[in-house]
Parts: structure tokens; sequence; C-alpha cells
């Protein structure tokens, strides 16, 4: 065991302080790494609050990792000293249940072992996320990182781009398609970097007229402000696919009709609460309402070569571990263009 | 022009009285149909009341329509007199959008001219159903009953039939896949046949105990109460697909956690009122949830096809026409197995 340093929060209603916890040495599997930086999820919000009722305490969040590896156990193959990496949601499943078998480790059916808030495979030992000096993981649940852009925007491809990349390749998103990507956040702007990457046309939906030009930037070819309900009607039957990217209560029935025949809507956002479904637009051009969870390792690591490949980053801003706090009101507001990264080198 | 008796209401409060009316004369492609028997579906009860708002009257119901060519157009190649033929919810459709030219008519872009309650090509002339002696359709629009079953219990096919095939066979229902078909009502009971007839494992999710002995003989091999969610427990992640066929009000969240990793559920049934859908179980797993509309002309075929390979028609309750009002009452307390037809030698 080895000493870690990490920034913790011990109930859902304290502040986020200096921790000192253990690490396990790596073993034969494992892969011990030099965390550089880390993203700033939404859902790590929702669990350092304990908004979904299922934290732990004392929980150090985080599961958009990259860092640096700074040794190896005996067994490991795929990784070596100085070489980068990535750590996503989770860091072990099960490796035998049909999930786990079909690459998609995070619908496991045994046991997911998240990267935080989260126990391991016994169940019982609690696992620590990325706002911390290192972390330690079986190399199955490394990613490679071949990106030559810089280290802090691809930090966050490990959750909001694999959330976004999974639904757009599982529903074949490609040249031809028309794509709509709802809410412009952490979340929808990397929905809009990938789409028009995969060759499809973007339209971004949002309530904020203000983010026309980013939208553009990011690679939209359609901006449309949403507040005013007639903006919609000449996009009637118009989409293939439609990410709803927003996690902010809100009414996803104003979209469904927006799809075209046999179109799909898909949730990645989690709203708290249930909201009110109308059947008929789903009857009427058999259209389709579907979730997605991140994606499992294999195609984590294919979006990072996508990304890599593409030259996609998120937008971030860089904070020092000491601004979280205020990095989580700001999130909360929408006031980031779109992802705050933790620069590690600052925790001391 | 020709006289043709019918039965209809002229408002949403009214009762049923005879009524005489116009068909057109069979032009070049058309084919005139005596009228044997007609099916009553919830639908019908909905736009006799109203209920969707959207009523015109005088209003003569009746989309499951099974009868004997009486006559037929210079044009017309399908049929000869004294064929046995079926129409369904449709009888006209623009035939160049891109759902007409796919055989999904009855998505058409431009003008679906349904079978009543509704109006020709012209969007202008009104259209009658089936509760009547006699109907004029384009042969294009005519269904082939080659069916040695009686025709009574073919009738239905061509609404509640077609409206559970085409979902089965869209999502791939066949043998290897695990199917729950929620509602053993006019619409679950021809799903529970059909599903059976692909060769799917069937469950039904009933809150009548009663209806178990029914639904095994039907083809279900399980039948689960579900009053008690306890008994649905055992189901989670189970089903490849779940058929909702309730059109009362009902709470479809509880399913979703019984599909497993993929799955999808499907609305067939439309509740008057939108329901709380909770995001969490289409996230986790990767579920989907979709609608379904009857289905295209060819699709038709091919399930009045598929049902006269197997011996497959709905069970009926068959009725003379001046009972029409007990129809409805029983049939929205659910107090028919399954489905009533009218015979229409009743009506004079």
């Amino acid at each position: 065991m080895q000493a870690t340093q990490g920034y913790a929060v011990k109930s859902a209603t304290s502040q986020f302080e200096p921790f000192k916890f253990q690490r396990r040495n790596p073993g034969a599997h494992d892969v011990q790494i030099q965390i550089l930086f880390c993203g700033i999820c939404h859902s790590d919000i929702h669990q350092a609050r304990n908004e979904w009722g299922n934290s732990t305490y004392p929980m150090v969040p985080g599961h958009e990792i990259v860092g640096k590896v700074t040794a190896v156990g005996k067994d490991v193959k795929k990784f070596k000293a100085g070489d980068v990496v990535g750590v996503g949601c989770f860091v072990d499943s099960c490796r035998t249940c049909s999930s786990c078998k079909d690459h998609e480790e995070q619908f496991c059916e045994k046991h997911l072992a998240l990267t935080y808030n989260g126990t391991e495979m016994d169940e019982k030992t609690p696992t620590f996320g990325g706002y911390s000096s290192q972390i330690v993981v079986d190399e199955k649940y490394v990613l490679s990182i071949a990106s030559k852009l810089p280290l802090e925007s691809i930090a966050p491809l490990l959750c909001a781009g694999i959330t976004t990349y999974s639904p757009l390749r599982h529903y074949e998103v490609g040249p031809g398609k028309k794509v709509a990507i709802i809410g412009l956040g952490g979340l929808g702007h990397m929905g809009v970097k990938l789409a028009a990457a995969m060759g499809a046309e973007v339209t971004v939906l949002s309530t904020s007229p203000a983010k026309e030009k980013d939208a553009k930037r990011l690679g939209a070819q359609k901006f449309v402000v949403t507040k005013d309900r007639k903006n919609l009607e000449p996009l009637a039957n118009y989409f293939d696919f439609i990410l709803d990217a927003v996690s902010a209560e809100h009414d996803p029935n104003m979209y469904l009709n927006l799809l075209k025949r046999g179109g799909v809507m898909v949730l990645v956002g989690v709203p708290e609460k249930p909201f009110a479904l109308q059947a008929f637009p789903l009857i009427s051009n058999r259209r389709r309402l579907a979730g997605s969870l991140i994606g499992g390792i294999k195609e984590t690591q294919e979006m990072l070569d996508f990304c890599a490949k593409h030259n996609i980053g998120s937008d971030v801003e860089v904070i020092p571990i000491n601004k979280i706090p205020e990095a989580y009101e700001r999130t909360i507001k929408g006031d980031v263009r779109y992802r705050f990264v933790i620069d590690m080198s600052t925790l001391k």
C-alpha cells in the first residue's frame, strides 16, 4: 500500500479538503498512473452532494483521468512507464457475463467497479477517483492515448466523449444523416464535434442564442433557439437522430416530432425527475426514445483513436484544485465552455 | 353513385342509427366489396365519441373489414367478382412520398385517406367505414384473403393483427427471443398468437389472474400477474421485446426494467394522458421505448398470408349490428374475448 494525496468530501454538505489515503501497490496486471489532469463531470457534483442518494464518504470524485504510467506489474503487456494513458468511469468488471464478453462492461451484470463512489470487485474496498495524485488500475481497464493535443483537452473524452460517441456509433450516424444535439454543454459540445467528424449534418438546439457562434465553430451547420417553439416547426420530421444531452429539467416531448420516420432520440443526461411522455409522437412515424450509458473499454479506445485521428479534444477551462467549489457552482449554472479540468500538479 | 346502407352516429353523444349514404361507382382501378364482417376496434369508440377531438359527423366507423368482391373497374388486375378480400385502416395515400415508396403508407407524408372519419385524396370527400353494406376501394389498398378460417375471425386481423404483427417483425422477433405481451385484450391476444407462431417464448403480463388459461391456450409459455410487483422481480433484464398493448391508463415504467440490454418496449395502445417516464431505466442497459402504427399494405398482406399459413384468426364474439352500443360498453370494460365482430347480414 502506498500513500496517495487526494481531495475529498466527507459528507454531502462538507467542503472539499486535502485527504490522504492508501492505494494498492501495482499487482501483476496493474498499471500505476500519476494523474496529470482530471475533468469535472456533472455527475461528480450529483454524487459529492448525494443527489442520487447512493453516496458513500469520504469521496474522492473524478472519472475523466489522464496521466502518465509510473510503474507496471510484472505481467502487464500493453503499457510501460512513461506512457500517456486514460481512465474513465470504471476500473474493473466481472469479465465473464454476457455484457463483459460483448465488450459492454458498462452494463456488467455482476459488479461494475466504478472509478469512485463504488467498490472494487470484492464489493467492499471503496474506490477513490481522479481528484488525486495517482491511481492503480488493471491494464485491461486503462486506455491508450495517442493524441497530439494538450492532455487537459483529452481528459473529458473519458466520460463526456464516450457518452456521446457511443450512441452516435450505435445508431450509425454518418454522412447523409441529420443529427440534432440538444443542449450545448459538456456533453453537447462533444456530441457536435463527434457527429460533425463522422460526416453528419449537425444542428444545435439550444435555449441560449449566445451559443450560436460557438456551435458553428464546433462543427454545427445549423443553430436553432428553442425558447420560441415556432422555430422548431420547420424541423418537423427532419432528423434521423437526436441526442438529448440536457441533464437539467426540461421537456423532451417537443423534440420527438422533429424525428423522421424511424428516427431515434437518445437520452444521455439524467434529469432528477421523470417527465410526462406523450405516446402519440412515438407511435406516429414509428419513433424511438432510447438511453445510452458511457461505453465499454473497447469502444472507449476506439473513440480516443477516432479523436486522435480527427484532432478532437474538449474545450476546457483548466483550474487549480482549490477552485473545485467555484467550478461546481459555475458548472451548475452552465457557466463554462465547456468543461472544467483540474491541473493535478496544483495538488500538494 | 350508389345508395349504401350504414350505421352511423350523428354526434359525439348520439346513438347509432341506420344511415343511408352514397358510395362512388367503381372507377377503373376500384373494387366494389360487399361487406360480410366488420370488427369493433377500441379506436372506433374513441372516434365515435370524439375522445381524440378530431371527429366529424355523421360517422360510419369500422376498419376491420372482410367482404366479397361484387364488381371491379376495367383496369383492375388483382381481383375479380367473388374474391374474398379485406380492407384495413386506410383506403388511399399519396403514393409518391418516401413513406409510400417504402411501402409504409401508414406514415404517408401528404395525406392518408383513413377508412372512416377521414377524407379521400381530394381532402374533402368524407370517408365512411365498415359498419355498412358495401365499400369501394382502389385495388392497391385492398387485401387478398386466402385463409380457410371462418371470415369473422379474419376481420380483426386488418387492424389488431397488423398493429401487433408489424412491430414484432420490425424488431425481429423469432426463435430464441423472449417476448412479453402486456394486456390480454383485442391487441394483446393477437400479439400472443403471432409471437408464438414466429417461434418466440411468450410471456403474458396481465392484471387479471383469470386470463392465465386463455393466455396459455393462445400460445404463451408463461403468465405473470402484475398486480403484485414482486412477481416481476425475477423477470428483471429478461425480455428482448415487450409489446405494451394497453390503451387504458397504466404505468409502463415498471416494465422497462424487464428488458435486457438493448431490448425494446413498443407502445401500440394510446392512453389518453401522458405518463411520467423515468429516464434511468432507459439509460441503464441501453433500452429503447418505441411506438408502432398499424402497417403498410405490403406488410398487411404478408401478415394475412402468415396468418393463413399458421391458421391464425382472432378470437371473436359475433354480434348483430343493433348490439353495437352494448358491445362498446363491454369493450371498454374488457368484457370480450377478444374482439366483437359485426355480422353485416344483420344490417337491413
